[in-house]
């Protein structure tokens, strides 16, 4: 096992470029679009715990806690980069409310409170544990944004309630959490403080899940929330994709603060079986919305795909924490994938929606082929929307973008490790500097200044989709990384990832994408739009060997990559024959895969057919 | 208009060969194992109307007279071909109790006398008229067969009932009916019979028809059982694909015996509507499980296909009506292509088992994809039954096999005409005999003796499949027929279709066979079986202009072919690459389609790739 420690996203500052717009438009349009719909839905005012039965106010439901206590994190990241005294004024009264309406005992959740306070502790899918954990990562960030440790100090209580209730009198209706999420909040409240009880509390759930079937969810099995086996014994990802990477990431953290190799084994396969049988090209877990879940190998359908935001969320949360125990590209290359698809299609261009689902392939004419009955088959919507009724993906976008810098550098001894490329600078703990000049994602030449660490080693991840990486000194590549030392105390390095359009194939067991291709361009996974593509997308075949066109598009802030392209002549045909079918020719544009569904709705593709394959 | 007339399946003795076979096998098993199913299921005590609420009994269907129904006309049908006193005293059983429980005003249903008496016509949905018409089907098959027109007395009365009601008090609850087949019904007995009340109350409710929203299901629209418009005015092929298919072929009979060209062009536009855009290779039709409908245009999956057995017969009833007043091949074609696929693989080889869906593809692996919840995608299943909760499908198949010498030859004015190639001794009307020797669908050789009927002029298929068919004689092709003269007392024909592997391409518009060949050899759809075809079918592509090798399969009844084909190497890969994928030859094998699912539970595709498009 290795051992880094990320850099604190508090000592990166992105300089501008790509990411720089995207948190500019967090802060700026992102946190006050989910804060005025969670206004408008009750969310806010649910903290007032006024609800009663009859009452005209929004039934709260189980987990509105965890949906603002994600706004609060994101608020706070947003308050730690620029002071804001409205925005640190709203989160301070959401705290006020939260300490006004917690019982004697310790206890705060709105649902169990105000609509079955008799059902504290009772069910293990109300999702209780779940909004804890959500509210003790809004304190954690909130103290290293203001020093405020207030609401650390009333959820300290609460989880001395827990620990009693859970460790102590066994008193609970269940043992560990239905959704995961607690574990991981308390490693990072335990990181802060260094108070092993919350170290403890999460080693137990950790430790005790799986160990007895405590299911009581009838649509589904011990698999959905991964308490079908012991988690040293698992190996396969199952279940609800969200809940088994927050999992996973929790057993990663224990893995990196216990030295437990068992459990180190346990995430390397889980993680592995992830990316190589189990995740869609953008990125995207989960193929089935029948339990938002992992199905089996190889099953990724691209026009059903649930393929939710906040789950490409947990699988960059569970990458970038097994990249600093087991320092190989392939973690921060699944990052790299989840941060440019299949989490930022979950987010508008212009910052105000966002999509749950994350389908691969869009086919109006299926929205409307049932013309006889009232329903018909259930696909995912084409459009953004503002909230949704289970609204966890916006403030999990928030959040992840506005503390992204945390995924760009880790330290180990004597050592640097560089993971993502963005224009920034980056404050190291022994008091070196790091630059980095680019213009990635458009092209891939990297500068990197590294100021005050000359002898250090200095660690470079070679993306995965780079065969050609060319460095300014010599550099030996291990596990994907380049290896280097700063031979000067101002010691810069040269770097080009050439960029050029690539066609991917599946794997052949990939069935979905059988006899298909997919375009990427650096990370950026590309998909044709009904909008710039005449005709049926299904009947265009892309000529791989074609000249390709690059025209950067503002708007889209990427690359629009057009390609040759033949298509079925419009000439009527009968429905089956034996001729050839005569063909045209054409040409058609690629668009980001994250720009998609920005112009209204349109038919989309990311797998397309290509000539002679 | 044309105005033909099918030569009655009583005059078409079948002597030998593929339909021979399969006719024996109806007569010596299907018959008795639907019998058996029906028994075991309650579907005959049923008629004893003994059943009430807390009894010992099932509880009576209200489409359970029509099971029954089908399974005495089809008893019938094979009476006519042989006697056989156990079968005949059985129907005469059932009519006995039919006539003990008719109500002193005509009416009879069972479900409606035991189940739910206060709902007698009120109800549109319930079938009550869908079953008369069976009855009424039955009545007149075993006429034809026996001379017994006892049932047809017990029905006569019934009608009287359904005329005061309808036609008179207009007291029932709806105008026409929710499932139509009493109108195809009623011109039948008109025929036999000769009396004009039966012809009115058939066009009652076909005028009537969508001439208002009598609609009274809540999940599905008025396209659902074709009252969105009046019946002239429909002129795209809608809602549910049995009960459209039925009513169309009404309409065709109205057309037929009234000379009103509206209703004939709204058959002809319905019937290309469905044949040019709305049907599978196989004859299948009603693409979605979603009301067991047509859905739009060009959609047709082939995994969900829903592809009723039911909806494939009444497609070739549909055409085998359309032949006799717009002759034209794309008719007979169309019987072919249901009778040797779609419905052919209704029924498993060994006589016993049926499918009531028919997909076109199935992978195991969908049926297993979801891990962590009880219930997944709804699927079509792959092995057949022997009985269904709805078990139109059984009884369908038999009467329709059992009387498929219908479907050989009409007359016309001093012409005959022959549709279907068959091993058979024709008796013409007028005294003529007609003979074929083939051994058709194996080789497309056919001899064809006409007796006793020179000068007169004979019109021959040339099958849809068939580009380069030869004759021994000269003739004109109009229409998909071949035109000539009989000129001699004892005239020989000989004719070749020659047979060889053909692949088809469907219309680019087809999303779901988008880069895919389907194999047709003759009338014969094949498809690959994972059986047969190591790992997955959707990664072979075949080799199009590869040898093929035939094989006859005395089980199968047909020939297996084989042809080369390439795989993807088994060496493993990782999930996305963008090297080409290595490949090694193959040998790949494809059975007919009617024999899928014979042989245990497998893979199955009717569309593949090939190499090279």
């Amino acid at each position: 096992m290795d051992h880094f420690s990320p850099v604190d996203f508090s000592n990166v500052d992105v300089t501008g470029g790509f990411w720089a717009q995207k948190q500019a438009l967090i802060r700026d349009v992102t946190i006050f679009a989910v804060r005025d719909r969670f206004a408008d839905t009750g969310r806010f005012q649910a903290f007032e715990c006024g609800w009663t039965e009859g009452s005209d106010l929004p039934r709260p439901h189980y987990f509105w806690d965890s949906d603002i206590a994600k706004w609060l994190e994101s608020a706070a990241y947003l308050l730690q980069k620029a002071p804001n005294d409205a925005l640190q004024q709203q989160v301070e009264q959401v705290i006020d409310l939260i300490e006004a309406h917690q019982s004697p005992d310790g206890y705060f959740n709105i649902f169990h409170t105000v609509v079955e306070p008799e059902n504290r502790f009772r069910v293990r899918d109300h999702h209780e544990l779940y909004c804890l954990g959500h509210l003790i990562e809004a304190a954690v960030a909130y103290y290293n944004a203001t020093g405020r440790d207030r609401l650390i100090q009333i959820l300290d209580r609460y989880i001395d309630l827990v620990i009693r209730v859970f460790c102590v009198e066994h008193s609970a209706g269940f043992e560990t959490p239905g959704h995961e999420e607690i574990e991981l909040a308390l490693f990072k409240l335990y990181r802060l403080r260094g108070e092993r009880k919350y170290l403890k509390l999460a080693m137990f759930f950790l430790n005790e899940r799986g160990k007895k079937n405590e299911n009581d969810i009838g649509w589904c099995n011990e698999r959905y929330n991964q308490s079908h086996l012991p988690v040293r014994q698992q190996h396969t990802a199952e279940g609800h994709s969200v809940r088994a990477c927050y999992l996973y990431s929790a057993m990663a953290d224990a893995a990196k603060e216990t030295g437990d190799r068992e459990l180190f084994e346990a995430c390397r396969d889980l993680f592995d079986d992830i990316v190589t049988k189990k995740m869609y090209i953008t990125g995207g877990i989960g193929s089935s919305h029948h339990g938002e879940a992992f199905t089996v190998a190889y099953d990724l359908p691209n026009d059903t795909a649930y393929a939710e935001t906040c789950a490409s969320i947990a699988l960059a949360m569970f990458a970038d924490r097994m990249k600093e125990i087991d320092l190989d590209a392939k973690y921060a290359d699944t990052v790299e994938r989840a941060l440019y698809n299949g989490v930022l299609a979950g987010l508008s261009l212009d910052g105000k929606a966002f999509f749950y689902e994350n389908p691969l392939e869009i086919n109006l004419a299926d929205h409307t082929r049932h013309t006889s009955v009232r329903d018909g088959d259930r696909l995912p919507i084409t459009q953004r929307l503002e909230v949704f009724g289970c609204s966890c993906c916006p403030p999990n976008v928030t959040r992840w973008y506005a503390s992204l810098g945390n995924s760009v550098c880790s330290v180990g001894e004597n050592t640097v490790c560089v993971h993502q490329f963005l224009p920034c600078r980056v404050q190291l703990p022994d008091g070196a500097v790091l630059t980095m000049e680019t213009n990635y994602p458009h092209d891939g030449k990297v500068r990197l200044y590294l100021d005050g660490a000359k002898g250090q080693r200095l660690l470079v991840r070679v993306p995965g989709w780079c065969k050609n990486a060319a460095f300014s000194v010599p550099v030996r590549i291990n596990r994907g990384y380049a290896e280097l030392t700063a031979d000067s105390e101002h010691f810069t390095l040269d770097i080009d990832f050439p960029m050029q359009p690539v066609f991917y194939h599946a794997n052949p067991a990939v069935r979905a994408d059988a006899g298909k291709c997919a375009l990427m361009r650096g990370p950026i996974v590309y998909c044709l739009e009904g909008i710039d593509n005449d005709g049926a997308l299904f009947d265009l075949r892309v000529d791989t060997a074609g000249a390709a066109t690059l025209r950067f598009d503002a708007q889209m802030g990427a690359n629009v990559i057009t390609l040759p392209a033949e298509k079925s002549c419009a000439a009527a045909s009968p429905l089956y024959f034996c001729d050839d079918v005569p063909r045209e020719k054409t040409t058609t544009a690629f668009i980001p895969y994250y720009a998609f569904a920005n112009r209204g709705e349109a038919d989309m593709a990311v797998w397309f057919r290509t000539l002679g394959a």
